[in-house]
C-alpha cells in the first residue's frame, strides 16, 4: 500500500481544469485518498454544480492535448497508484459520446485498448470498484431493453450505481411539455453521467450542449448510435486481428440500417479497406455513403451474389430487414427479407478465419444452425458492447 | 480508529425503544460494530418483524423527546465515533413523513441543518456509505420520474440500495384488487423504508398506520407532497438567508397547485412574513388558505400587477397553469397561461438579492432567457430536493 | 484471518467442473482471495464465456454428488474460512430452478437449512456482502411486481446487484421477433444469473437449455412457479415444525391455482400427509393431482364443510378465486367467491397450533379481522419467500 508521503505534494487547482473534468477528477482523487487513508476529509472544493454550466453551451468538443499538461499530470500522478496502465500521458479527454464521426483512428485505438482491459476485469474477478460512488442516469425516451441493460451492466461491473427510466417520453415531465434542456438540467443534479436514448435526431447533441456532466448517446432516432458503431469495429479487430486491409460484406437493409451506415463511415478511417454491398434493390446503400467512401479512397462495389462475396470477405455483416420501413407493402418486405440469408451454405464458402456479424436482434436472416460454428461472432459482438461501454464510462468519469 | 474499549460498556435494551426506532437503530449499531471490528456477531435481537406491528395502528406520531434519554444516549454514544454532528442530544425522532403540517419551525430548522450536511457530502466526495445495507422501496402508484429519481439518487448517494416500481397501480397486485394495507405489509418485508406516491389523498397516512417501517409520502393525489414543501422552504433560507421577515409573491395557478398551498402553510410558521397572490381569476388562491394565514397573523394581499409585486418581493414563486384542470375549456386555459410570465422585464424590476423559484416542470411561464440570471433559482431548488431527501432518509433510518 | 499459507496449495482445475459451476466457483474463490489479502490478482482463467455453452443444450439436470469429490473439496477448502456451515460435503449442485418436481425431500431439507441461515442474516445485520460483485437480471415478460421485488430484495440483501426489465415482452427485441434463446444468449453476457417470468409454459426450461448461467423460473404462464411452492412448504415447516404427518386443507380455486397444485405435488414427498380439498364445484381439484396423490399413497378427501376441515387441519391454505377464469360468467364467479371465506368463525374452530396460509394477493376470501390472530401466517409466508430466494441465489451462485 502506498505510504502517505506519496501524496504529500498533492495540490488541487480546480480552476485550471475544464468544467466536466474538474468535477469527476476531484471526485476520483477524493476516492483514492479516502480508500488509502480511510479517513474523512471534510471538503476539497465547494463550488456549486450550477456554476459549471456555460451559458453559451460547449458543444461536443473533445481534443487531444486539450488540457494543460499540468492538470493532466496531477491526475496522472494520483491515478498511478491505482490503475497505472491508464495514466498514459498525452491522451485526449473524452467529454461526451455523441456520434461515431467524433473519433479518429487513434482515438478508436486508444478506446479499444481500454476495452481490452475491461474484458480482463469482467472475466477474472467479481467486478471492479473503479466507479464506486458514481451514479449513471439512463434517460430513455424510447425503450431499448438490450442497450439499456448493456450500459447498466457496464456501470455495475465497475462498481457504479444506476438510476433508470425507460419511459421518459410517456411518463416524465416531457409529457407535460418540459423541454429536453430543462430535463437535462434537473437530471444532471441527480447523477454524474447521463446515458440517453431519444426519438429525435440531434437530441443527444442538444443534451450535451446543456449538461455540465458527460452525455452518452445511446441512439437518437434515425440519427446516431455511436456505441454500436464502436463495438462493431472493436469486434472486427478482436476477431480478425486487424482493421487495415480487411474486406467487409455489408448485407441486408443498407438503406435504413444506421448500423451499417455508421460502420461504413468508421471503416473509411482505415487503410486498404474493401467494402461489398449486398442488398435487395428496395433497401440499397444510399449515395451519400458511397460518395463518402469514394472521397476517402475506400474501394467498394455492389453485388447480388452473396456466395461470391462471402468467399472473399473477412467479415460478413448481416442485418435485419426492418418491417416497419415497408408500411403497407408487406409483399415488398417479404420479398426483401428472404433474399439474402446467411446459412450453412454461406459458411461453407467462407474462409476459415472469417466471421459472421449481426447487430441483433435477428429473425431468420441468419439460420439457427450457424450459431454453433465458431465463426458465428454475433453473440461475442453483443458482449463486446459491454466492454466498449465499460471503457467509455471509465474514460468519461475518470479520464485516462 | 476507535479502540474496542470505547464499546465495552455498550448494552442493548431493545424493549425500551419505540418499534420503528428499534429495528433501524439496532441495524445501525450493528453496522458500526461490524465495520470497526470486522467480525461476525451472530445475533443481537431475534424478534420477527411482524411482532412489531400494533394491531391498532400507530398513526403519524413523532415527538420531541419521545424516546427515553437512556435509549437515545446509547445510540448517541455509538454514533459519536461515526458522525458526531448528529448526536445532538434531545432531538425529535422522525417516524414517517406524511404531510407538511407535521413539522414546526424547530423541526424544519433541524432538518435543514442535516440537509446542509448532506450538501457537503454530495459535493465533496464519491458519496457516503452511511446507509449501506439499507433498502428503500419506491412504490409509485402513478409515475413521477423526477420525484422518483430524486429519491433514488438521495438513497444511493448515501450508499443505500433501491427497489423500484413505477407502475404499482397498473401492474401490481393492486390491479387484482389487493388493498393498499396488504401491499404495504408485503413490501415492508422486502425493504427498510417505503417512498410512496399514490393517486388518492390520504393513502400515505393509511400506509404509515399499517407499516412497521418508515413511510415517506412522495405525493398522494390532490393531497400532500411534503418533501416538495420542505425543499421550497429550504431553498428560500439558502437563497435569501432568512425566513422571518420575507416577502413572497406566489404567481400562477394558486387554486390547484398543491405546491403553493403547502408553501403558504409552512411560511405561516415564520414571523413577519408577507405573501402576495398574483393569479388569473380562474385559478385564484382559495379561501381556506387565506383564512388560515389571517388566523396566524400572516399579512397577505392579492394583486394583478406582477411587476409591482416582483419589485417588492424576496421570492417570486412562479407556477405552471395546469392544462388538465380546464377540461374542454381550452380558451380559458390559453387566456390564463399567458397572463403572468416571468421574463427579463420582471427580472429588471426585481431586487438584486431576490430570486425566482418554480417547482418545475415549466413551460413558458418563465422565459428561457431568465435562466442565465443568477437570480434564477429553480434548478438549484430542484437540486435542494436531493439534499432534503437525503436528510429525511438519514433521519428516518439512522435517527439523529 | 487466514494466513496466506492456507491458500498456497490451491490450484484450479476448471475442466473438471461442470460448466455453470466453473464460472461462479472461480468467481467466488477469486472474491475470497481478494477480500482476504486485499491484493490484485490479474487473472485466474481466461476462457471466454461463449466457450462454455454446449451446443446440444444441457437440460435441467442437477445431481447429488454430480461433481467429483476433488473439485468440490477444493471449493470447500476455500469456502471454509468464509461460511463454514455451507461446506457440508456431499451436497448436490443446483444449476437451475425450473420446476417444483426437480426437488426431492432431501434437497428441500437442505435448501430450507440455508433459508434459515438467510433469515438470521436478514434479521440481524445490515445485509451480507456474500454476493458482492454478482449481477442478477430480472427478465420479466409479464409484470409481477411482488415476485420481482422479492427476488431483487433477496439479491440486494446479499450484497448483489440487479438489472431489471419488467416489460420484456412489449419493449425488448422480443417485440421485433427475436427468439427467447437469442435474448437469453445476449442477457447472459450482461449478468451472472437470470430470474425469468414468462407467459408461456416451458419457457424457463428452454432458457435453461440455452444459458451457460443459472436460470430461476419466476413463473411461466400456466406452468410452474417453483419458488412459490418452495416457500409454501418452508412456511409449513417453520410454522408447524414438521412436514410428515400433517393435515392440510386446500381451499378455494383448486382447478386453476398453480400454487395449490404444486403444493399438493410437493406434500406427496412426505409421510402420512392428509389433504382435504374444499372448493366450489366449478373450480374443483382436477383428477391428475388426485390420481398422483393416490399413486403416492397420500390420503385425500373432498369436503364441502370448511368448518369441519378447519377443525382438523394443521394448515388451512386459502386461495383467491380468479375472476379472469370465468370470462362472461360473472354470476358463476360471484357464487364461487363467496362460498368459502376464512373468518373469525373459522379461526374459532381451528386448533391452537394451526395456521392460515394464502399465496396473496387476497381479496375478501380471508376477512381482515383474521390478520390480528397469531395463526394468520400469510404475511410471514410472503416474507419466507425472501429467505427461500436468498437461499436459492446463494446456492446457484456460490454453491454449498
Amino acid at each position: 500500500m502506498a505510504s502517505s508521503s506519496t501524496f504529500s505534494s498533492w495540490t488541487f487547482y480546480g480552476s485550471t481544469l475544464a468544467p466536466k473534468t474538474t468535477k469527476h477528477c476531484s471526485k476520483f482523487i477524493y476516492s483514492c485518498l479516502n480508500s488509502c487513508f480511510n479517513q474523512t476529509i471534510s471538503s476539497i472544493s465547494s463550488y456549486a454544480s450550477h456554476d459549471m454550466t456555460s451559458p453559451n453551451g460547449k458543444g461536443v468538443d473533445w481534443a487531444w492535448g486539450g488540457l494543460s499538461l499540468k492538470s493532466r499530470a496531477q491526475c496522472g500522478a494520483l491515478e498511478v497508484g491505482i490503475e497505472s496502465s491508464y495514466s498514459v500521458g498525452n491522451k485526449f479527454q473524452l467529454e461526451d459520446v455523441i456520434e461515431a464521426q467524433q473519433f479518429d483512428r487513434d482515438a478508436l485505438g486508444a478506446i479499444f485498448e481500454v476495452a481490452l482491459e475491461m474484458e480482463k476485469i469482467e472475466k477474472n474477478s467479481t467486478g471492479s470498484q473503479m466507479l464506486k460512488g458514481y451514479l449513471m442516469a439512463t434517460l430513455f425516451y424510447e425503450p431499448s431493453t438490450r442497450t439499456r441493460l448493456s450500459f447498466e451492466s457496464a456501470m455495475k461491473r465497475l462498481g457504479g450505481e444506476v438510476l433508470t427510466t425507460e419511459n421518459a417520453r410517456e411518463f416524465s415531465s416531457a409529457a407535460k411539455g418540459e423541454t429536453l434542456e430543462d430535463t437535462i438540467r434537473t437530471v444532471e443534479g441527480y447523477s454524474d453521467i447521463i446515458v440517453m436514448r431519444h426519438f429525435e435526431s440531434g437530441a443527444a447533441r442538444r443534451a450535451a450542449a446543456t449538461a455540465s456532466i458527460p452525455i452518452i448517446n445511446a441512439g437518437d432516432g434515425p440519427g446516431q448510435h455511436p456505441t454500436q458503431a464502436l463495438l462493431d469495429v472493436y469486434t472486427i479487430e478482436r476477431e480478425i486481428g486487424k482493421l487495415d486491409g480487411i474486406k467487409v460484406g455489408l448485407v441486408g437493409d443498407l438503406a435504413y440500417g444506421r448500423t451499417v451506415r455508421s460502420l461504413a463511415y468508421l471503416l473509411a478511417k482505415y487503410e486498404d479497406v474493401k467494402i461489398y454491398f449486398v442488398s435487395p434493390d428496395v433497401v440499397k446503400m444510399k449515395d451519400d455513403i458511397k460518395d463518402y467512401l469514394t472521397s476517402k479512397g475506400v474501394e467498394w462495389e455492389e453485388s447480388a451474389d452473396l456466395m461470391e462475396v462471402a468467399s472473399k470477405c473477412d467479415v460478413v455483416y448481416q442485418t435485419r430487414i426492418q418491417r416497419e420501413r415497408f408500411g403497407e407493402r408487406v409483399d415488398l418486405y417479404e420479398e426483401a427479407r428472404g433474399k439474402y440469408i446467411v446459412d450453412c451454405d454461406v459458411l461453407r464458402v467462407m474462409q476459415k478465419h472469417a466471421v459472421v456479424m449481426h447487430p441483433l436482434p435477428r429473425l431468420d436472416e441468419i439460420t439457427v444452425d450457424v450459431d454453433a460454428d465458431p465463426r458465428a461472432a454475433y453473440f461475442r459482438q453483443a458482449k463486446n458492447g459491454l466492454y466498449i461501454r465499460m471503457a467509455l464510462l471509465k474514460l468519461l468519469l475518470l479520464g485516462w
